[in-house]
């Protein structure tokens, strides 16, 4: 098996969710830092690995991929016999794709916009917009309504089993978790023990664990 | 085989990818027609086939699946021995994944905000926002940029042949053909190429014929 490289940064939640993928698929890899203060991902040669200059990329042997969600959903399927089954075979898959695309297309955007707006600007000095805030709460609120009837049938988003469908949340859940957000998942139950649930796995711990300043 | 079901409408451009994928698949189904303007699709019965109240959705049997991308997947998958093969077996898979996360991550957010004040507003009578519309442009065309020398590699964005990865572009190209849009497009001879050689293809003009305003 050729050594697994991951291009990224312990500041990106992108990386956080190929990491995270790696653990729980006990999988050997190297892992390549990338500057992101220098612009190193916006040069050569990172852009032959993604050309749109984002990180990670990834690598097995020959094959480069990039894209969080393509780089997970390639590891799970090919190291399928590894560590925790993260996809399911058959016709069962399909329902737990249904949960990965309502992950990116319905949790993320509204995620994402709140992460930036309470966690990373923040950080960069910049002020938080209320309005802005108070508007994506709200979306991210009717999205949790939904995960919360969802985890009142099933255990996990995709079924019975912990998939990708579940863990390509835990990047967001870590930056939003210490926010103001988090009484939004504290008012659901089945989304609260969700949470607690999937944020204490074994390998998420191992992901904060490595993305830990030192 | 069970009759394949799709429950949409013929203005939503989300359901235009399921009808694509179909008719490429050249699978029969019976379309249900889900009236958008008296709100049918945030009632039930149509929330328990999309809890988020959103067309598409899709019946194969007893299996329900929501979110277009998840359902040509399921169908791409499911049917790979009928008509176009969307989806490449093996590690080929991987890079085809990885396109239709481009398109879904990168290329759709600013394609679809550029649909929306181009082509929906103007047809609710909502003014279009110039400042908007340019710093979408300016987001899209540095996507194209990267389609542009991806597409002087390959043929298609997932390789050498038509996949899902070119597929789910139809809906929102046919949206912004039409308007000044274009003109990013035509600046780019491959991406031009491309989206002449995509749009024209027997099964979207099946959609097109019937989507077309009777």
């Amino acid at each position: 098996m050729a050594v697994l490289k991951v291009h990224g940064n312990p500041i990106s939640s992108a990386t956080w969710r190929v990491l995270a993928c790696l653990y729980e698929k006990e999988l050997d890899f190297e892992f390549v830092m990338v500057d992101l203060r220098s612009g190193e991902h916006k040069k050569e040669p990172f852009l032959s690995l993604n050309p749109f200059g984002l990180v990670p990329a990834f690598e097995d042997g020959d094959l480069k991929l990039f894209e969080s969600r393509a780089i997970t959903q390639y590891i799970a399927h090919t190291y399928a016999d590894k560590g925790t089954p993260l996809v399911i075979p058959g016709k069962e898959m399909a329902t737990v794709s249904v949960w990965m695309e309502v992950e990116a297309q319905q949790y993320d955007p509204a995620a994402l916009k709140l992460q930036f707006e309470l966690a990373i600007n923040p950080l960069l000095g910049i002020q938080t917009d209320a309005a802005v805030v108070e508007e994506y709460e709200h979306k991210l609120a009717k999205v949790l309504d939904v995960y919360e009837a969802r985890l009142s049938q099933s255990k996990y988003l995709g079924g019975d089993c912990f998939t990708l469908a579940d863990l390509h949340h835990l990047p967001t859940l870590n930056y939003l978790m210490p926010t103001q957000v988090r009484k939004i998942f504290d008012a659901r139950p089945k989304v609260s023990a969700w949470v607690a649930d999937i944020s204490s796995r074994p390998a998420w711990c191992k992901v904060l664990e490595m993305i830990k300043p030192k």
